[in-house]
């Protein structure tokens, strides 16, 4: 495959497209609901969807690497790896919300250069291009400016990802500290926020199938992803991660975190 | 205004139609969020909506009472009285959350008569109407059988909406014998349970505007909605309610709370 951007943009575009396919297929439909030995709800849905991105990649990109929830890793010290997660937000799949995502993000070198979140229900796609911006269904986006900690919305998609005791406190210095805390959300939380729509997203017991997709998508937009500490994501972060509209925000917001 | 099922189902119905439309126009737009005594984010979109379908349903049923959440209560001793929330869930629609709705019911001497649920984003509407069923976009639904408690799928929109230590740890019970927990939500679960994908709702903190309109849809669906001691709920209710997909699981689940 070409060293080359846009070959890649559509490609990412091309494995939405098949993801989001294999979604529709069985949202909302009975499903038998198979318990993982991490106790997560895995669908046929996600597996058929996984399957047939890494199909394509196979055919499109042989020489890349692949990292994917269900069907784990392969060519993992490629340069380029494609890091998938089907389906984010298994939860909410299979309970009928249309917040749920298809995750699609290329790593270079481990750093995440290209992402993207597709909400096949809603026909909702953002994506981002690291040096090229975000895009929503092909519109450049911006987040926005709240001002201040103190006014800020932020997201959290459940209290139960939050396994410690420290985690728990931390989460409440931030939820007394902000103006308003919602729950639910999965990755659509990330592309609200890089949209310009929520200001933070405050979330622990994430893989890197998880959150690589949703970097390009919010940096692009003009916020900040990290860890707690203020690293940026890769391919070898986690499970700690936070997302906010902009650099001051995210500094306020590490300063409470880590007081 | 005639003694007539139909009659108020149409009514519902363009009542619908124009608080959806009123919540269009300001979706994902910026907003001055104003903050209300009872620290609930309010914006013009409530106002405008609620303000729109008082004003139809003045003009189309003047003898009827009408008990909004943004703009009052007026003939409330009416035999038939509208029961308004022009946006239930304002913290997701601040955040551009497509799970919020509008929320229109009718009492009959107090009890929920007719109910409806609309989502304006995604277009779809749940109606239920005492003795004719449920329907979702015309079509009738009906809610599952998951097996029991444990293998049930349970929605509360906040943690926060349980203010007690006693609602904290009754929910805590529930949290551990349910298969999953899933939050965010509002009105949206109730219409998710009615349609069969999910199983309990499990709230707190409610005003009668938050559920007459969903006691109806999901009641017609098969389902059963209560307060946590399982008394009926009425315009007086609140502010604990249950939703259960049918009587055992809501007797399973009322047995737990109140051990």
């Amino acid at each position: 495959m070409p060293n080359d951007f846009s070959a890649w943009t559509e490609l990412a575009n091309r494995l939405a497209d098949v993801a989001g396919a294999e979604s529709r297929k069985y949202f909302r439909q009975p499903l038998d609901v198979i318990a993982k030995g991490d106790a997560s709800p895995v669908t046929i849905a996600d597996r058929d969807a996984e399957a047939a991105m890494r199909q394509l990649i196979k055919e499109t990109a042989p020489d890349h690497g692949i990292f994917g929830e269900e069907h784990g890793v392969e060519n993992i010290d490629a340069k380029h790896v494609w890091v998938l997660d089907p389906i984010d937000g298994t939860a909410a799949f299979i309970t009928g919300l249309p917040t749920f995502g298809n995750l699609i993000s290329l790593a270079e070198n481990g750093a995440p250069v290209l992402g993207v979140i597709n909400q096949p229900i809603s026909g909702e796609r953002w994506s981002g291009v690291t040096g090229q911006g975000a895009r929503f269904n092909g519109q450049p986006i911006k987040t926005r400016d709240c001002g201040g900690l103190s006014n800020a919305a932020m997201f959290i998609t459940t209290p139960e990802m939050l396994t410690t005791e420290a985690e728990l406190e931390t989460f409440s210095r931030l939820r007394q500290a902000v103006r308003l805390t919602r729950y639910g959300g999965d990755c659509y939380s990330y592309g609200l926020l890089a949209s310009g729509h929520a200001d933070l997203v405050f979330e622990s017991d994430l893989k890197p199938y998880d959150f690589m997709a949703l970097v390009p998508v919010v940096e692009e937009a003009g916020g900040i992803m990290s860890d707690w500490q203020g690293n940026p994501l890769t391919l070898s972060s986690g499970p700690q991660v936070i997302a906010a509209a902009n650099k001051r925000l995210h500094e306020e917001a590490l300063e409470l975190i880590n007081r």
